[in-house]
């Protein structure tokens, strides 16, 4: 069955090339077709002839040498040096023998690629190699160097994973398409364990997979025993972003037999990674235990395909999927999904800022179709009026201008992904632009890995911030003003010091070493702890934000009474989060109108009444479901 | 596992019988546990042995003998000719050696049990056998003789699949029951088709499942394709009552595997029978084919366990089902599920008609408890406003009264199940009582077998009609009025004849009999044509109510135009439907008050116009979805 429609396209393949293109092999890999040629430069040399091929096909199509024109590796090292500028800082060369690529990784490369393309057309010339080419993070990322050596050791396996999902993905529509339907799973009239699944005759897609850290057994993660549920029919996962509400459970699903793929950016691979398994770190070290591991986080890693934004992947046999820009943290996306030949389109929202930030462009609106919107509503209640970014930018530069000032330290207890980087460039700006005092910027923990992530993937940032990195040649994240802070001794070192601001994790002060540092300075007056982040009910956080000034903690296994003496400060408008406003502002200029929109990622009352106004207010038709119900679309 | 709880019971049993109760086995027999005993007439002298030992187990328990002092047949039947008094009038006895039941077939039924079942007591005290009684129908009837017979000749296999079905029921629950949800599959939004899924952690129960038998083949079935339904781990369906657009499906769930149950009322089982066979008829001689035949309505009979109305029976293990009239036709019922330990109850309404009629007392509104109703809407809209019984009684009389007068012939295109009857006791009664002057009435068809079907369930007709057929002994069915037509001559004999009435199927027009003597009559302004039931557009009685005077119709293989000179009239209010003001009085005296009401069997319009007449004046939640949509009820 496969074959034969593989044997069809190679045969098509073949007639539309000119003769001298010696095809050697046409293979799926995922939703993409590979033909081997004995004369690549042909073909690369003739953009249009692939670009047309691809269009007549309806696939995207990748160019490889037949192993038998490729040149030596030692050999290839050289002609490659030879090729690319100096400049280009290559810092690593590695083959792969299975697909017949070349990975360069270097500190720029878009030196390697050349300006349209040239060098590294030139490098499959004269070496026979397909060049993949990534980037060398300035800051070096364990996550980073463990998903590409994961993806590098296990080529063979990725490759057979890739071979059969493409079988899968273009066996062509068995049934009519004259329904879609979508299923609740989990963060419906709650947030946690975002999760849903598209459901067509022909395909079921997973959307997002998360847990919910502070929930229990009930109540933590997705209803996967809902029974139009299958982990073995399952054609696909699409991944919104990389928080744990949205991907925290995705391991699991490889524990208990998914072979399928996950599709998602680049940045949410990786920090869905760092994420997964800092939660697992966590559930072991407080005796939790988790119903997957290391292990089948590994295996996601081997079954993630990553898509830039705006790149359309069929990924079943009548699901294309698109992802926009979401503007909610790196790599954060929406989902368009075209169903059938045109009869549907749904976006998922995912988690969404619609609001330029210092890191991210404003979340997309513009769609070529939608007829149905699936859409978080975290702020959708009417009194979530929080202030726009540059009033809180203001504010809590006139609090840190005042505290060091008085020659205190400033604690900043932030979630490690997202607002920690936003904040980072913030203080960067001002520091360097002498508004603030110039002191010491102290990272503390994983906010640093994420942070090293965030520069690996420039692309996915703001333009401002791009144009700062790619043409002032000046990245924030690597500015001096940073320090990395490893371990207990400087720790110490730092609250015994002089003045300077403190990014640590938990953001909530729930564990982590936001604690220890809340311990070492709340009894000083000189000293500010700044929230910048939502507190939940009965966290330490909230409990110091109303005022307690006597706190109970533990230390060296006995609990020891904390005086809070030190200035507390809350600080509303960082939230990756669209307000009230914004979410309302948002439906408004989504472009096309769509038929109906259903709510989801909020509160019960804040989604209903999200949906009563936008209801009211456009005249779209709503739909507030409870997990576990399902609701036709088309 | 399955062994180990009928062992469990087996103990149990064993432990709170009296030591001289002989237990032989126990064995599961569908929803209910059979004991097998040497010495039966130790509990049944004792009744309250089993009513205790029931309710401790919270199962229903059966006794019978066991094979060894079973008397011999021949001698057994002499027995029972000994102990039943002659008046019961027994048509036949035969001998389930499987479960070793005497069958005792009888025109008065209740004779044979005697008063507090003193006689059936003394057949099991003489002669071992376990007297299972059947009523001889007072017009012998086909059907039910086909369904006792492959019941009595599949014995071992009825059996077999009642001890898997124990077994299955009896498991117990595996998941808590977190939730319960129900899944539309047809019949939402429009009428025909009905079918919808419930589901638990741990059960899947159909409600119903027909055919549009008007639609074509993207709308005549169930979406039985809904990714939550798979056949193999259904575990029982449950019928409403016998018409096709809730009916017509089942056969198809038994030709592709499905090897549980159906649970419905005697009635419902011999009608629906009737009505699968004449469908598959219809469509072998229009050349049509279904994707089902006759074997598998034969499989239907032998998986169908039948429930008096209030019979409280475990169908699944956390849903116990209770059956009430519904007062739509004849066995038609309303299905009240208990899910989990009192968790959450249900109640499906069917189709059903709140208001007494000739024929059946009116649907139940008293439930022991209930928090959400799925509820028929077909006359739904606030236009919906069909005239009382009473009236379209009188107005009918007066039709045909003055027909009659002038000598003339009145021709009633009837549905062959529930209006037929329904009329049949309305000129039956005026007839005696001389209010229309005395002729024959003819009875074409299929509404024979209808009414014989009819005779042999009395326990299901209104509280005035069985008193009639109990107390005064005059059952209306079998009156001399009415004669019944079987062929051609026949006809011909009764067009060209003396004034008369002919009930006569299709009730439209569509098809059967009553084109043909329309044919003959239509050119008689003597005659008179009465619709009684809805035509729907596109059906020749829609074009001869609409005033058509000039019809093109086939006549021996030629088109012949038919001049339609006799009297059109059409009468509502015979429907077994509800009216609008009859549905909304019914949510009004439903006791106790139910939380939440789904709407289904209804164009959407009057689906829609009703929820939101039910949520205006009750305040209470209403929904309206569509086919292929899930909703949490709990
Ligand atoms: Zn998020
Ligand atoms: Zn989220
Ligand atoms: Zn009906
Ligand atoms: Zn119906
Ligand atoms: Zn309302």
């Amino acid at each position: 069955m496969t074959s034969a429609i593989l044997e069809e396209i190679q045969k098509t393949i073949v007639q539309r090339l000119p003769e001298r293109v010696q095809v050697a092999k046409v293979e799926f890999e995922g939703p993409e077709v590979v033909i081997y040629t004995k004369n690549p430069e042909i073909i690369t040399e003739n953009g249009d002839l692939i670009r047309n091929l691809a269009k007549d096909l309806r696939k995207r199509i990748i160019i490889r040498s037949d192993k038998s024109v490729l040149l030596d590796p030692e050999k290839t090292m050289d002609k490659i040096h030879e090729i690319v500028p100096e400049e280009a800082k290559i810092t690593n060369i590695s083959f792969d023998e299975v697909t017949c690529e070349v990975l360069i990784e270097a500190k720029k490369p878009g030196l390697v690629i050349g300006k349209y393309g040239v060098t590294s057309r030139g490098i499959v010339k004269k070496t026979g190699w397909a060049p993949k080419i990534l980037r060398t993070p300035p800051i070096s990322s364990e996550i980073i160097e463990r998903v590409r050596n994961t993806l590098k050791h296990n080529s063979k396996e990725r490759k057979k994973i890739l071979q059969d999902l493409g079988a899968r993905i273009h066996q062509g529509s068995k049934y009519e398409n004259e329904w879609a339907r979508l299923t609740s799973m989990g963060g419906f009239k709650e947030v946690g364990r975002s999760c849903m699944l598209l459901q067509t005759p022909n395909s079921r897609v997973l959307l997002d997979c998360g847990v919910n850290v502070t929930g229990d057994e009930k109540t933590a993660y997705p209803f996967l025993n809902v029974p139009e549920f299958s982990l073995a029919d399952l054609d696909a996962v699409v991944v919104s972003h990389a928080h744990l509400d949205h991907t925290g459970f995705l391991p699991y699903l490889y524990h208990y037999g998914y072979e399928g793929p996950i599709y998602c950016t680049t940045p949410t691979r990786d920090l869905m990674t760092l994420l997964q398994l800092d939660h697992i770190d966590i559930a072991h070290r407080e005796d939790d235990s988790l119903p997957f591991n290391v292990k089948h986080v590994q295996k996601s890693i081997k079954h993630t395909i990553t898509l830039d934004y705006g790149e359309v992947t069929d990924i079943s046999p009548d699901i294309r999927l698109t992802l926009h820009n979401a503007g909610h943290i790196l790599g954060s996306a929406m989902a368009h999904m075209h169903i059938g030949d045109g009869q549907h389109n749904m976006v998922y929202t995912g988690d969404f800022k619609y609001e330029r930030s210092r890191l991210l462009e404003p979340a997309t609106v513009r769609f070529p179709r939608v007829e149905t919107v699936v859409m978080e509503s975290t702020y959708g209640g009417h009194e979530d009026v929080q202030p726009s970014r540059n009033n809180a930018e203001k504010q809590m530069m006139k609090t840190i201008y005042k505290n060091l000032k008085r020659g205190g330290k400033v604690l900043l207890p932030v979630f490690a992904v997202g607002r920690a980087q936003e904040l980072m460039i913030v203080l960067e700006e001002y520091m360097r632009h002498g508004m603030i005092e110039k002191v010491p910027i102290y990272i503390d923990g994983m906010i640093w890995e994420a942070t090293a992530i965030h520069t690996a993937r420039p692309e996915y940032l703001s333009k401002d911030l791009r144009d700062q990195i790619f043409h002032m040649g000046r990245n924030p994240f690597i500015s001096e003003a940073f320090h990395k802070v490893q371990n207990v001794n400087e720790r110490k070192d730092i609250v015994e010091g002089e003045p300077c601001i403190i990014l640590s994790t938990s953001g909530m002060l729930t564990g982590g070493n936001s604690v220890e540092y809340f311990k070492w300075l709340c009894d000083d007056e000189k000293n500010t702890l700044i929230f910048v982040g939502y507190q939940s009910e009965g966290s330490l956080g909230r409990r110091i934000q109303k005022g307690w000034k006597e706190i109970p903690l533990k230390e060296e296994g006995k609990t020891k009474v904390f005086n809070v003496q030190m200035e507390i400060k809350t600080i509303e408008g960082f939230s990756g989060h669209s307000n009230r406003r914004q979410l309302m502002e948002y439906v408004k200029k989504l472009s096309p109108r769509p038929e109906k929109i259903i709510m989801c990622h909020g509160d019960a009352y804040k989604t209903m009444d999200l949906a009563s106004s936008v209801h009211t207010s456009y005249k779209i038709e709503t739909k507030t479901p409870l997990n576990l119900e399902s609701i036709r679309i088309q």
